[in-house]
Formats: C-alpha cells, sequence, structure tokens
C-alpha cells in the first residue's frame, strides 16, 4: 500500500494534517490566554536536521532482502508518539534510532530475523503502527549488540473470514483504516477505534490491550479477540479458534499485553459485526461534577451496555464544545445494527436525570438505513483523532500536553479525583509554573471508572523533558497510592514500568519471566518492556 | 457452618436427596424401556465396606492441628463426582484416597501445608467442594511420597464487602449457598449457578473457569472476578483491584484455570448485583433442529444479552418436561433488576420466530417486585441441580449417563454436532450394546454456540470403566477433529489431558510450566492436572 500522504518523521499523523503557521498562532493565542502567559511559534523541525548516531551493525546477508540501515527509516522508527517523543523529535534529537530496520514480507522472513538477533545479541523491537505513547519502541539497553525495528507494516491481508461466525483473520501490520476497509466489502466492521486508530495497527492493538470506543463491553482489543498466531523466538504459537473454552489458563490472555516481549503477533481472530443502523445519544448537564459521577456509575451498574458513557468535567465539556452550563457532561449513547435502542437510552437518560442532570435537547434518533457507514459519525471522529495533531502542534508553541488514564473501583474514585487534580496541578505549577488539569470517563464498568486526564503546561525546551518527568510522576505517584493501575489502556512500555513493577504482584511477574524465558530464551524481544529478560545480556 | 445434612461418601450431594429404591424401580422401568432392556437395581454400597489403601504418611508436628489420617476423611477426599468416580465409590473402591486431608484454619495453615509438602515430596491437592468431573482432585503420581488434600471448607467467610462498586472479596472455601447466604442480608447475589452450584466453591470456580447459568455475557467465573489471592509454594499473590487494566497480561488469568497447579486460592474479589426484579421468559419450539440452531445464532449476534438462551433438541425438551412437538425448542430469558425487558424479549422472540420457529404461550413476564428473591426460578433450579442426583441413583441400576461439553465457532458447528452423534452414538453401540445421546446449548456466543452433550447407556459393572472410556474417546475424538474445545466449563483435570495437550499450543505449554516452576519450584501442586511439573520428582 503506497501511501500518497507522508508522516511526519517527528509529529502525529500525516505532515499535511499538522497545523499551519496559521492555526498555531491562533493555538498559542488561546492557550496562552489559558495559561495566562505569552506564546510564540517556533518553526517544525526539517528531516535534513535530524540527528542520528550511526548504525552499530551492518545490514547482515540472511536479511538483505526485507532490512536496511537507511537514515531515514531509522529515524522514522526511532520513536512513538509519547510526548517525550514528540519534544525530542522536534528538537532533532534521535540518538534513540535502531540500527536497522526490516520490513519481513512474511512469517518466514520474521522467523528470519528473530533467529539472527537471538544469534547476534540484537535486541528486537516489533514496530507496527508506531504510535507508542510509553516508550514501547524506543530500546536503549547497552548490553545489546544493537536494535532491529522490525515493522510489521507489509503483513495486512485479511487471511479468512467465516461470515457465519462473524471473525475475520487478519495480518497484524493492518492498521485502523485498513483493517475497516477489509471488512467493508462484506458489509462488516471491527469497530474498534482508538484514538491513534488511523496509523495503530491489529498487532500494536493486541500486544498493548488497546481500548477502543465502546464505553462498556468490549472495551479493549481483548474482548474481540478470538485466537492469535504469534512468532516467537522458540517457534510458532497459535491459540485455538474457540468462541470460549474452560480448557486452563487462556492462552490469549498471555499475548495480550505482552507487547513484544515474548514474540511477534502475525495474526489475529478477532470478532466482527455489521456497522450500526441505529446511533442514538443524548447530552445530560450537571451542576456538580459528583452528580455525573453518581449518574455514570448508574448507568455502569443497570445492565444497559450503552456504547458512549463519556462523562467530561467543565473543562473537558468546554474544549469539546459541548453544552456544559455545569460542571460535568454525561454523554450517552446507545448503537445497534439489530434494532432501535430506545428502551435502553430511554432508561440510561432516566438513570442520569434522576441523579441530577438534565437534558435540554432530549435524545437524538439515528436511523442511518441498514448497510449504511454514516457520515454525522465521522465528525467526532475527525475532532477525536484529530486532537493527538493539536499536540504535536502545541509543542512548537512551547506548550506541554498530554494525558494519562486509569481505572479504580467506583469507592476509590473520589479520593483518587482530589488527589490527582493536587497532585498534578501542584507539579505543574511547580515545574511549569503554571498548567491545567482536566478529567473525562472514557470507559465505565459495573466496579468502576476509567478516568482520562489531560493537563497543559508551559514548558522550557532546555529542560522539558524533566519538567514532563515531574508532572508524570506525580500523576503516577497519585494513582499508585489509590490502588489505580497505571494504564487503563495504554500499556507498560518503558515509561511506566516502575509503577507497573509496584502494581503487578512480585510473583506474577517472576511467573511471566519464566514463560518469557522459555519463548524467547536469548532475551532479545523488546527488552525494557513488562519485565526484564530473565536470561539475555 | 456444621451441616445437618451428610453428604454421600460415594454419589453425588445429600445422602437424603439419593433416589430411594422405589424412585430408583421406576427409573430402571423408564430408562429401560428407552434403552430396550430390562434393568435391575442394586443396593447403595456402605461406607463401612470401602476399601482404602493404608496410608503412606504419619500426620506430621507441624500439620497436625489441622490434618488427619482418618479413614472416612481420606474416604470422602478420595475422588471428586465424575461417573468413573461414582462407579469406583459405588463399588468400594477407594484406591484414589490421599493419605492425608487438612483442614487449614487460615492462610497461614495453608502456608504450613504448602512448606511442608515441597519439603517431603508429597503432593499436595486443594480440594473445595470435591465436585470435580475431570479428575481434578486425584492424584495417584507414585513418584511422589504421598498425597495430601488441602481442603478449604473452614475458609469461607465475607472478608469485605464494597457495595458502591458491587465487589465482595470472599474466601475461597465459600459454597455456592453460603456465597448467597454472605451477601444476601445487604439484597446482594452473584448469580453464578453451575449445577454443582449445593457444593463447589468459589475457589474452585476460579480455578476451574466454572461456567454459570447466563446463557450470554457473564458465562464464566471469569467474567465477574476482580481480583484474586493465591497462597504459593514460593509466597502469595494478591492481583490488582481494579476494575480493568491494560497493564501488561491480566495477572487473573494466570490463575484463572489453575487448577491447583500454582498454587491455593484463598479469597476472590467478585462482582456482586441486587437480585433480578423482572425475568421474563418465552419457549420457541421447532420443527427443524438447524433452524433452531441458526435461531440461537440470530439472538446470540443481536447484541440482546440474554441471561438465557437454552437449546434443546427433541429428547432434552422431553427429559426436561418442555413443549416440544417437534425437533427443538429455544428458551430465551432475560432478567433485570433495573428494567423490565420488554424490547429485548421481544426482539430476541421476534428472531426466532423469524428463524421458523413457533412461540405458543407468549412471552411470560414475571416481575417479583423490589428487592425479592424469587421461589419461581427455586423450580427451575432444583430440577437442574438434581440431574447430578439421578445419574448417581443410574449408577445403582446399571445405567452410564454422563456429559460433556465444547465450544466451536458456528461455522464448524453442523458438521461437529453430526460427527458427535454418530460417533457417540457408534461407541455406545459397541462399548455398551445400546445408547443414546442428546444435545443442548448452555451457552452462546456471537462467534459460536457451547453445545453440551448427555448420552446413556447399560454398563456391566465387570468392565464399566473401559466402557466408559470408549465412549468418553468416541467424544473426545470427535472434539478434536472440528477444533472444538476439549471443556467449554469442566476444565482439564487428568480426564481431559490427553485431549487438552492436542489443543492447547506447546509452546503455550512450555510457558506455563515455566511459570509453574517459578511459583512452585518443588512441582508439589496438584500434579498431573494441566501440565506436568517441570521439576518435581
Amino acid at each position: 500500500m503506497a501511501d500518497e500522504r507522508t508522516r511526519s518523521f517527528w509529529a502525529w499523523g500525516w505532515d499535511d494534517r499538522l497545523p499551519d503557521h496559521a492555526a498555531r498562532e491562533l493555538l498559542a493565542a488561546q492557550v496562552g490566554a489559558l495559561l495566562d502567559r505569552p506564546l510564540s511559534v517556533a518553526p517544525y523541525p526539517a528531516l535534513a536536521e535530524a540527528r542520528v548516531p550511526p548504525p552499530r551493525l551492518a545490514v547482515p546477508t540472511e536479511l538483505a532482502g526485507f532490512t536496511t540501515d537507511d537514515r531515514e527509516a531509522r529515524v522514522r522508527h526511532a520513536y512513538g508518539r509519547a510526548w517525550r517523543d514528540l519534544v525530542r523529535g522536534f528538537q532533532g534529537d534521535f540518538s534513540g534510532a535502531p540500527d536497522l530496520v526490516a520490513t519481513p514480507a512474511d512469517e518466514a522472513d520474521v522467523a528470519r530475523a528473530l533467529a539472527w538477533c537471538a544469534a547476534r545479541n540484537v535486541a528486537l523491537v516489533p514496530y507496527g503502527g508506531g504510535t507508542s505513547v510509553v516508550g514501547g519502541v524506543e530500546c536503549r539497553d547497552p548490553r545489546y549488540a544493537g536494535v532491529l525495528s522490525l515493522d510489521l507494516r507489509r503483513l495486512d491481508a485479511l487471511v479468512e473470514l467465516d461470515e457465519a461466525s462473524r471473525v475475520a483473520c487478519i495480518e497484524a501490520g493492518a492498521t485502523g483504516p485498513r483493517v475497516e476497509a477489509l471488512l467493508a466489502p462484506r458489509g462488516l466492521t471491527l469497530r474498534h477505534y482508538p484514538q491513534s486508530f488511523e496509523f495503530s495497527t491489529l498487532g500494536g492493538w493486541v500486544a498493548t490491550r488497546a481500548g477502543g470506543h465502546y464505553a462498556t463491553l468490549l472495551t479493549h482489543i481483548d474482548d474481540v479477540t478470538q485466537a492469535v498466531r504469534v512468532v516467537t523466538p522458540a517457534g510458532v504459537v497459535e491459540t485455538p479458534r474457540v468462541p470460549a473454552s474452560g480448557a486452563g489458563p487462556d492462552p490469549n490472555r498471555l499475548f495480550l499485553g505482552s507487547e513484544g516481549a515474548l514474540g511477534v503477533i502475525t495474526r489475529a481472530w478477532v470478532r466482527v459485526r455489521p456497522a450500526p443502523r441505529w446511533r442514538y445519544s443524548a447530552n445530560v448537564r450537571f451542576a456538580r461534577f459528583e452528580d455525573a459521577v453518581e449518574a455514570a456509575r448508574a448507568v455502569a451498574q443497570a445492565g444497559l451496555h450503552p456504547a458512549n458513557c463519556r462523562l467530561l468535567d467543565a473543562r473537558e465539556a468546554l474544549l469539546n464544545g459541548v453544552n456544559a452550563a455545569g460542571d460535568a457532561v454525561l454523554l450517552l449513547g446507545f448503537e445497534s445494527a439489530d434494532h432501535p435502542p430506545d428502551a435502553a437510552i430511554e432508561r440510561a437518560l432516566a438513570l442520569a436525570l434522576a441523579a441530577g442532570g438534565a437534558c435540554d435537547d432530549g435524545v437524538a434518533r439515528r436511523d442511518d438505513g441498514a448497510g449504511s457507514r454514516a457520515a454525522a459519525a465521522q465528525r467526532w471522529r475527525d475532532a477525536f483523532l484529530g486532537a493527538p495533531y493539536l499536540q504535536s502542534g502545541l509543542v512548537s508553541v512551547g506548550v506541554m500536553a498530554d494525558t494519562f488514564e486509569t481505572c479504580v473501583p467506583w469507592s476509590r474514585f473520589g479520593a483518587l479525583h482530589a488527589d490527582v487534580l493536587a497532585s498534578v496541578g501542584g507539579a505543574l505549577r511547580d515545574a511549569c509554573g503554571a498548567g491545567a488539569v482536566s478529567c473525562r470517563f472514557t470507559h465505565v464498568y459495573p466496579d468502576g471508572p476509567a478516568p482520562y486526564y489531560t493537563f497543559l503546561g508551559p514548558f522550557d525546551p532546555a529542560r522539558a523533558l524533566d519538567q514532563w518527568a515531574t508532572v508524570k510522576r506525580a500523576a503516577s505517584d497519585a494513582l499508585a497510592r489509590h490502588g489505580a493501575t497505571i494504564t487503563h489502556h495504554h500499556a507498560v512500555g518503558r515509561t511506566h514500568r516502575p509503577w507497573y513493577d509496584a502494581e503487578r504482584p512480585d510473583l506474577f511477574a517472576a511467573a511471566l519471566s519464566a514463560a518469557r524465558r522459555a519463548l524467547d530464551p536469548a532475551g532479545v524481544m523488546n527488552p525494557g518492556v513488562l519485565v526484564d529478560p530473565v536470561s539475555g545480556p
């Protein structure tokens, strides 16, 4: 698949979608007003000025057909798209670049690359869309002879479609749009829309337990994954293709969240569905944030299974242009390809009103007709998918904008939330001199919400990474204090390791390390994420 | 909790609920007519005549406070309640008895037992309700110095109840009725009803990934388990108490289905809920079994989430006394504590009628009022829970009655079903001279059903185990031929090992073995289930 458009070598997404100078002037004025300081626009960096260390490895004969040490390829595979990555890229620092970039054409190539890396003590980093926000694709361990980035982009075919069972086998390198394009001719969809949808891949979703747009039930890719195929240094693993089983620990669950540390996911069998025909929604505003939280809890515990149950605090509501004459808004949405979900949305709305909400416009009902792929949802999707472009643009006006998300029982949310606002707000003031924090719920469960926080602050280019680290540490420490997970759907990578190491039971880490050793005896698979290789250098 | 009633030492359940002589005369007449041969009733066995080998171990001082080598205790912990167990028990063969039986009062006792077993090369078998149907509690490996059965019955307390988050922490030894009794005063319920409900335990459910009565969504205990606490030989593991997380492979999933091979589950945090107020149901009959299958698929794929979507073939319908003027019946049920599920059941019924069904009585709507614990469901429950008593009674009239269940994509069900009927029917004729096989769906998924088969045949006491093994092998081989899992919700144990070993990827077994070694270096935890200990004798 040749791309007409080019992706930015340092920023989020397509070059032609990054905010241009005029747009950034406007951003600087708006955010400057919010942060009460003047902001100025710096030019975007040029690829020619990227600083890349020379490769430590020569392209080996065994891998020559699909491997390169080309400078631009190395720059483009250096980082994910965390804020740390953006600011380093903006400053031209590509010291994290891999030595080699391989683009295997098939599983045999993948196996060749694994064997070569294992034999030469070369770290192998599986690379999907390059959208990690947790340092998932940047290995800098000096104990390895070098790093090979294994880009799965060429493995993006539809292998099999079982229409009766609504299961598709798709290769791991397929991006979100590619997955949908493969399914659309049969009237089917995966409907897994992480914010990285345009670029992230099916394999990456499985490896990182990616979260999609469904607020309930099918919140993670885990929930639609029937089986996986993984090439490990020890051989190929293919899990049974059954809807459910009670036979021992679920083998899929070893690979869901494995972050490239156990092998390279090459295929996944995923549950697909017809595109929704009916999409109903309602916006409920609340004078008190706490009431909106109670409303979200009531809906989450009622067995209604909304597709959307997104709580926005006042600041998020403002940023999202949603009616917010109060402290919070709860966006309710139901969708179905089978039946109009009137009863469900009416009950959810009644629960929200009973919790103190007000709904001025009532339920918006859309019937897109059978088989339609609606245009209206595209608007929301464009805004949602556009947010990372803004984040990149803000780097050039000296504003740090980042997010973190978690999950916690309802009983602990109130204390957690107060602590996060105070801790992150305090860290922003200390590190940056100003800042703002906002909150929404992206997903809700009967036992608790998944709050998602956004923070903004001015940064000083000379100490940007330290400023960011101070705020990130304050946020992560606050989560840990309340037993909230370090990540609901952004994976562990390298960034979250200290908090993950404290969160996961030590003996589970021991078990996972042992499992890793069985599959990757040389310890070369994406070293640094999740758990350290037991063996290895 | 002192029991007034005594449990049978050989058969299912309470002694006073086993069919008496008159009931068995009737059973013999009915089943004899079905199998076209005369059957006669043999007396139930007496505990005094049970043949038990002498213990190979003396009660150690370290465990003396909670451990015994008492003959009756050993008999009662010898077996689960598989058909093999019933027939051996009926014949007085208790050669599978453990040498010691321990009933720890707390986790410290559990840890003491684990340490002693690890030091002495004694196999430790965690024992919950003793209801395994797959040889899960019978270890006969001669490489161990002996076997200690660790009965968790004393660990059955409610540790904590988080009402806002609807999560209860309950000790692992609590039986189904105990779990419900602990929750009832707060108006809550777990609503996990495996057929073993009366005796099986929360810890056993987690260890075996038990299936409950919900046909969709919350089909396994996995789906309501928030966190677990496990005492392993290497120490205690407690998983994070969060509704969801994207931080690495889910640690709960290592222990869900671990079958006692990794440690002793001592507590679980489970998602609870108010008792349902509305229970709606409809029975739809079909002239053709295939149409009923298509109806079940339509309902499973419509996003309606019925509590019940139970397909019965003609024979099962007859046995269950359900209106069955045709080849199959689909029982639809919806329940809610929050809202009357009219729209959902009406849509499900419409889908079933569109697939060729007929519904004579329409939807039965019950509103039990808020907070009620309905009596009517009790009737179905009594019949459901009574089936294993009949199975035990049939042993005394010379009839083998057993079940097996699986799960398979919709696209493969037709071929699987034809093969199972032919293979198991043929094996029954070959091994027993006659027999009958019936089918129902207990659970349905968007990607496939969980068919549950029952088979009946006369047996010869002198070669009962061989006859059973012939039929079981035919059934299991048929499942394997179609890529259907060896078990949807009855675990692997020792009985399913050959087929499980073929079903699960070899490298997953290697990873699981390695994980096991990390948690149980001496290899004493329930050896024989799932995977063989890497180390050990």
